[in-house]
């Protein structure tokens, strides 16, 4: 497709487009002739992950960093996944939906909620932030299955089963104070402690053994 | 303890302490004259729980209202509860450990490792940023103990495991956007799926049967 086309393809401004292309985020397509060039799914997707990294709040040069990890990952697997991850910020932002975005085909909180067996209520805040996020990983093309969601909810609800048997009960105050706490200070816990199974586990995996893994 | 000393113990300095009592974020304490109050442990507690907020990321008038429903939790905990988590972002920053505060009594990330049997590096980002995480929660008061420790990890070494059995293995740089993506798009996911099985798990203890429970 011609670059115009890829603009309309994607919605991402022309201007947008070459900058990236500038930048080496957007690799350059097949020259044609001395002012045109082709574009291809490839560009697409590339397209799709540099506006889903800006999306979570990436800076550019974060994106950049991951772009070139993703186009020349070096020879090892373990540390190319290693530093890319290490770019992310601590705490991504939450993707944001954005409207027009072909999410029909994602999995949303009700669906969820039936497969689990939940109740829960669609004004809840919780099921509504469920939703955004569902939707945000959809629109990046990396939409939850059901089969991805029901092993992360059976572990989700055994840790919440976990924070609510150690609720305090002594008084609603020391609950709330509980719940606000439990649930700010103990999310980047749960994130990084999922970052360094993911490490152990590609170490194991990817690692020769006994060489000691090293992250730069 | 008169203001002097309560700015001394907690760190808090005294045009702040003031802002606060007159914003209500942090309660009188009991008038010995008309020029002097003397102030208690609830105060060291209140001042410890609203820098942890502050440091979080909320606003003032957030963590207003999360003392609010606090120091009034009215007459269903359940949507006390709701409503005070749903005043924090989806995504809290991680808090940030504020050098010279005690948490001597923390677990680190090394005695985390030992714990769970894994190997992993010190130097490895995702470590780091457990350490921090840890260090944070112990600062504001709520330090993991190794029982809830064990029990987080446990479930995200098992959710670990399923996101790097379905790695595609075609390419690295596959497998490089695979762990970006992942990471970034699935940590808000996960952090939903826990803040709804909370809400869950709290409408089934703590609703009247047969009542459809409301968060506002």
């Amino acid at each position: 497709m011609l670059v115009s086309e890829l603009v309309a393809h994607t919605g991402v401004p022309l201007a947008t487009v070459k900058y990236y292309l500038r930048e080496g985020l957007l690799m350059p397509g097949e020259a044609t002739s001395a002012t045109r060039s082709v574009y291809g799914e490839e560009h697409v997707r590339r397209l799709g992950l540099i506006k889903e990294l800006a999306g979570i709040g990436l800076s550019i040069s974060r994106i950049k960093a991951i772009v070139a990890l993703i186009d020349n990952p070096g020879p090892s697997l373990f540390e190319a996944l290693g530093a890319a991850v290490s770019t992310l910020p601590p705490s991504p932002e939450p993707g944001r939906h954005r409207p027009g975005a072909d999410v029909e085909s994602s999995i949303d909180s009700t669906s969820v909620l039936r497969l689990l067996g939940w109740t829960g209520a669609v004004n809840w805040p919780a099921v509504r932030q469920l939703d955004q996020a569902l939707a945000a990983a959809s629109a990046a093309g990396m939409p939850m299955d059901a089969e991805r969601l029901a092993n992360y909810a059976l572990h989700m609800r055994a840790i919440a089963e976990f924070d609510i048997d150690h609720m305090p009960r002594e008084s609603a105050s020391a609950a709330v104070e509980y719940a606000v706490l439990g649930t700010a200070l103990y999310e980047p816990i749960i994130a990084a402690l999922r970052r360094v199974a993911h490490a152990e586990l590609a170490a194991s995996l990817l690692e020769p053994e006994g060489k000691v893994p090293h992250v730069p």
